[in-house]
Parts: C-alpha cells; sequence; structure tokens
C-alpha cells in the first residue's frame, strides 16, 4: 500500500487528497497545524462582522469522513527526512512514497517585525476575530471618550497594501462606517470615519486592466475610503503611521502589503526565488526529489516566462495535476507537464461592487459583484456553507446589517 | 429630563431598557463592559460546535439603534455613590436619577481559585470558544498518541455540577461522540469515550419532579452519560478530579457547581444572603436608596417562603416590573410591588430530549423537546438570529453534522 503524505489542507493540499482519495489502495495521510480547512478569499468578511467562521471554514476530517483510506492529524510539521522518506511533526514521525508540501505563505514585514503588534495580518480566523474585536472597540472607544484628537485617532483605519485583500478590506470597513454602523451611536458620527488604503507602487490591484482599477478607485472613494498610491510607510507605532514627513494619527492599522514562503522551506533543500519559494520542476516535483512535490503559493512555477501568482485556482488545479499524476504513475504510466488554465481574476469592492476580467471580458459594478458571489459559493466546500453563507449575504444585502458584530473578549 | 442608569444588558436589564425606552422624556444609559446581549440558556450549544456566537448573541446598541433616547457604553463600572447619585466606570462617571443594577452572577470555586485553570466554566462567549477548542483537541490528541492511559486520559470528560448547565453540557458532548464524531477518526473510537457527570447532592436538577429526573438519567444515560450523586469533587488537578479515595484522570473538566453574586456588590450597602446577592425591598429597590433597583440573578427576593431562581423568567419580569414603576412615578402615580408568574421550567438532553414542568403538567422526551425548542426560539433577541437558529438546529437534526466544529487558537 503506497502511502502519500499532504502537508496543508490549504486549496491545493484539499484537491490532491480528493482526488487521491479515491483510490482505495493508497494510504492518504493530511497534517495540517489547524483542524479546518479555511476559505481564504473570505476570511475579510469575518474580520469585518459580515460572516461567521463556520461559514469559511470547515472541518478536515468532516470532509473525509467517508473515505477510510484517509488519516487526518492536527499536528505541526518542524522536519524532513527527505534521504529515508519520512516527515517529523511536533507529535509524530510519518513516513512516505508520495509527499505533497502545501503549506503556503506567511506575512512578511520585510524585516520589520516589531510591526505586527501595531498592525497586525489577516492569515487566519484567530487574526480575523481580533482584527474584528480591534475595529468594533474602535468605535465603542470613540463613542465614550471626550477627547477630541483621540476620537479622530480612532475613527482612523489605516490599510496598508492595495492588492486584493487591502481593496477588500478597506471596501468592507467603508461600508461598515458609511451604512452598518450609522445609526448606533451617538456622540460619534461614524459616517465621518477616515479609511485610507495606502500602496507603495503607483497603482492598487496591478494585476488588473488599467480601467478597471479606475472603476475600483472610484467605488472605493464612494464608500468613503480614500487612496493614496505611492506612499512608502517608513514607521508604524502605537501613535499611527509615518508616511515620508506625514505622520496618520491611527488605532486601527491593518498589514496587508506582504507575504513571504512559510518559513518550513528553510528545510527543503533546492532553488528558491526572493520571495523564499520553491522553484520547482514542470512536473510540479522538486529538484533531485521526484516524489516530493510542491504545490500552491509555496510553488514558483512559470509559464509563458511569468511566475504564476498566489490565488486558490492556481494552487486547486496544481493539486488535481499532482493527484492524477500520482494516480498514473502508480498503474505505471510516465509523468506529463503541469499547464495552468487561467480561468479571470476578481475582487470586490463593498456590498455590491466588484471587478472582474475573464480572458478580454471586463466587468465591473454590480454585474462584475454577481459573477463573483456566484463563483465564490460555488467554491466554498460543503453544502451547508453554501446555503447559510447565501443567506447570511442575502440578509445583510437586504438590511445593511452585519450579523456577527461582536467583540468577544474575555 | 429623568436619566436612568441601567448596569448590564442580561435578560434584567435589557427589558427595562425596552420598555422605559417608549418613553422619549428620559435619557437611558446602558453600561455593560460586553457590546452584546447573550442568550445565556443556548451558550452551552456554542461550547459544543451547535451553534455559532453571532446565533445567540446580539449586539446591544443595534437593539436600540432607532431609540435616540438611549445611550450604550461598553464600561466596566468599579464603584458607586449613592448618595450623589453617581456610577462610576473604568472611563466615565455617570448620573442618575434611577438606578437599575443587573449585572447577575459569576462563577464560584468556593474559594478554591485554583480550580480555574484545570476545570474552566461556562459563562461568557470567549468561555464557550476556549471550551469548543478544549473538548475538540481531546479528540485530536487522542488520536495521534501512541499511549492507552493518556488516550483514557483525553477521551474522558467530566461536568462537575448536576444543574441545568452541567446536564445540557454532558448531554451535548454524549450526543457528539455517540453520533457527530463517530465516523471522523481512524485511531479512536468516539463512541467509547467517558463522560461524567457529578453531582454533590443526591440528585440532578433537583427543581424538578422526581419522575422528570429519572426521565432525564436515563435520557442521558442513553447518551453515554453516566451521572454520579452523592459525590464531592475534594481536589482538581491537570491529571483529573478526585472524588473521596477515587480518583478520575481526565483532560477535560468543565465547572457547573456553582455561582455567586457579581463582586461589585462589594460596593452596594444593605442586607445580603449567603451567594451574596442583594436583599431588595417589595418593589425590588435597594434598602434605603429607593431610587436604586437590584433585579435578575443579583436579587434575592422571596415570594411565598422562597427565593425567587436565578433564571431568564424572572429577570425578565423584574426588568419590566420596574420599567413600568419608573414611567408611572414619574407621572406621579404610586408604586407596587413585585410578584413572579411561574411559568415552569424546562432542561433539554441531546439531539431530541427534554424534560419539562409548566404548572401540573409533567413533560419528556421529543414532545417536552419540541416545546424547549419552541420557547427558546421566541425568546431569542433579533429576527435574524431565530431564522438562523431554527435553520442551523433542522440542518443539525437532519444530518447529525454540527457545523461550527472549529479550534480556532493562534
Amino acid at each position: 500500500m503506497k502511502k502519500v503524505v499532504i502537508i496543508g489542507a490549504g486549496f491545493g493540499g484539499l484537491n490532491t487528497a480528493k482526488v487521491l482519495s479515491k483510490n482505495k489502495k493508497l494510504k492518504i495521510t493530511i497534517i495540517d497545524k489547524k483542524n479546518h480547512h479555511l476559505f481564504q478569499p473570505l476570511l475579510y468578511q469575518v474580520a469585518t462582522a459580515g460572516l461567521n467562521e463556520s461559514d469559511i471554514a470547515y472541518p478536515i476530517r468532516s470532509i473525509f469522513r467517508n473515505y477510510k483510506n484517509v488519516n487526518v492529524y492536527k499536528e505541526t510539521v518542524v522536519d524532513f527526512d527527505f534521504n529515508s522518506k519520512i516527515v517529523i511533526t511536533d507529535s509524530n514521525k510519518h513516513s512516505y512514497d508520495y509527499l505533497i508540501i502545501s503549506c503556503g505563505t506567511v506575512e512578511n514585514y520585510f524585516g520589520k517585525n516589531n510591526w505586527v503588534k501595531y498592525a497586525p495580518t489577516l492569515k487566519n480566523l484567530s487574526h480575523a476575530q481580533q482584527l474584528r474585536n480591534k475595529i468594533l472597540n474602535a468605535f465603542e472607544l470613540a463613542e465614550k471618550t471626550n477627547d477630541d484628537n483621540e476620537r479622530k485617532k480612532y475613527l482612523t483605519f489605516v490599510i496598508i497594501g492595495g492588492g486584493p485583500t487591502g481593496v477588500e478590506l478597506a471596501g468592507a470597513i467603508g461600508e461598515m462606517t458609511r451604512f452598518t454602523l450609522a445609526k448606533d451611536f451617538r456622540n460619534i458620527d461614524p459616517r465621518l470615519s477616515r479609511i485610507i488604503l495606502i500602496e507603495a507602487t503607483n497603482k492598487i490591484l496591478p494585476t488588473f486592466d488599467h480601467k478597471l482599477i479606475n472603476k475600483a478607485v472610484k467605488d472605493l472613494e464612494s464608500l468613503g475610503v480614500q487612496v493614496w498610491t505611492k506612499s512608502m510607510v517608513t514607521e508604524i507605532d502605537d501613535n499611527g503611521v509615518r508616511i515620508g514627513n506625514e505622520i496618520l494619527e491611527s488605532a486601527t492599522i491593518i498589514w496587508a502589503a506582504g507575504i513571504k514562503a512559510n518559513p518550513l522551506t528553510e528545510k527543503i533543500p533546492g532553488k528558491k526565488d526572493k520571495m523564499g519559494r520553491i522553484i520547482v520542476n514542470k512536473d510540479l516535483s522538486l529538484e533531485n526529489y521526484p516524489n516530493v512535490f510542491v504545490i500552491g503559493d509555496l510553488a514558483h512555477f512559470e509559464q509563458n516566462g511569468k511566475v504564476l501568482p498566489g490565488i486558490a485556482p492556481v494552487a486547486m488545479q496544481q493539486g488535481k495535476f499532482v493527484a492524477k499524476l500520482i494516480l498514473s504513475e502508480v498503474k505505471g504510466k510516465k509523468r506529463t507537464t503541469f499547464k495552468y488554465f487561467d480561468k479571470g481574476q476578481m475582487a470586490t469592492i463593498g456590498r455590491s461592487k466588484a471587478i472582474a476580467e475573464i480572458k478580454n471580458l471586463k466587468l465591473s459594478g454590480f454585474i462584475a459583484w454577481v459573477t463573483w458571489i456566484l463563483v465564490h459559493i460555488m467554491y466554498l466546500t460543503g453544502f451547508k456553507n453554501r446555503i447559510f453563507v447565501i443567506l447570511q449575504w442575502a440578509w445583510s444585502y437586504l438590511t445593511l446589517k452585519k450579523g456577527a458584530r461582536l467583540i468577544i473578549d474575555d
């Protein structure tokens, strides 16, 4: 019985396991430090009180409950022995015939690691809860202070990084202040909150067409978000952020400016790129170790002279490719090479606007938002999640109330 | 403009505010250290992954968004000046003409305060999340250990206290092990978990009729819960619990054995009972301070020679009574005395069984469970919560899957 070990149950690992699990002659082991698969593209909705945690996360072992050849371990991988074909975790050793490494990326503060306590990031459910607490608490503190400067600081939200996460967060906070919270306070007017999206380069959402970028900036502005491009943050502390000679006081700063490969890659031999990602072979295998594959955000794979982006569709296609490759190889067939089929890209701005680029089709506004919502719901794992998320969205859309607006602290 | 200050937005405080808010000539201030009203009777469902946090909690300021005479402050009360009529919080001072104190009870370890780290309690959403993490992690740890004794310890759940909370928790954990998790593991069989409900006196649910108690015990046993009465816990540590000469190894111990008045009562003058609750006048006012009222779990009020129990219906009726009293008094009318109208009591055991006592009517089994579910949904605050909770329950009932089975840690 061939043993396959998969590290990380993100989009890559999960899809590998799903395809492999149909071959009952394989013993599949999934190792993840969390007990759930997370639908990361909607994490910003949990951070801004639009969705519940359980709407976008699903227990891994629940997904595979009926596949007796799939084992799930909630463990943290600490090292590898690639020659003896062993994965070493904090509590066990797992031997493999095939190994798939798909443990993704972590936040990157570019060496300024002390910024993390002033400008937290958004990578998992715990981050989302902490961020939701922080955003909601800012309004509570603003409501009760008598100091004008303090109040302004509480009502200033700075999002650093103009990629999809930064844009979606800024839009959701804008909507919250302009609609959801508008009537809830007596001493402050949440509609006067300042929301500032800071980007170091000359444009936000750089992978999109410039017409769509302009659309996105307009949509953000209509929700009260100011977009500051060519603005490099040089300092962050408990007072706020410094951009060149300007100082912006803010109690809520969010870091969405950079990611790098999971530090576990230090234990993996071979060539890496600037972000620490593994430069893989054309069949996604690791140099010199044909039975080890690296997929998803962790893999550096070039196609038509461009590195594939760290997005869910790439990871999903790579996961399915590797699974099929293994299924073929155990039957004695030869390997093929991976090719990504680009289905396009999209980003949402607030409750009812988005931009989408599908081949030569460029969509914006409400029609792009409907496309966005259909695509996201289609990909949500688990039948129940889909129904509940549709209901939550329908509810939010009709009433502008955000259901999960809870500060959960000790 | 008369000022009314309400401390605590539980069932008592919330109902006081709801009735008072209709008089636009009153300025009402609600102070709570949390930003949400919590439907405490269903908290055990969040701790056992049956419901989401937002299904049973609702932002206080959202409830009163359309009542401009209602102010909400997320603050912690630290002291009073009853003669100058001022409430002092961690960040402000609030003056009042009328004061309603309804900040409830806290857990009571009867002096053994070091037990809290081994046997946490269940009073708020943060507790519920931590308990859910602990319960779910126990199965994850059992799945990956190779040590038989350790595995048994992880699969032993001890609930201390045979009141409604203890019974409902034990039933929900029993159901989880026997049904929800049954197929999810490969190295352990969750159906063989030991769940032990420990009660120091000679019976669980002591306020119920003995026939219903026997029914409840049978229902618990059918879910794999052992009920140990006349069992006094004498020691708790990271190994487990000691009961007389017996030692029970357990990694998950839950404290549901006692409550006492909120420590804030130390700042309140007048007579108190053994639990620290304030002995109030017949109109629920504080001795010597007719404009201060104490309601809910914090009030000691005797009716027909018995102290009213610390349950939601008592708090709700007291809140409404005090609000109406104030509305009358500002119009120059005389005060009346409070009388509790007993609508009965109920407790649920697992997914489809309950016991209920309504006057002389004694219900058990499925019919009692349907009664229980209807009553609880009727009292849930907020239209959306009701719909979503019904859907969650319907889903759980049909599929035996528990949706919120997430371990959220850092």
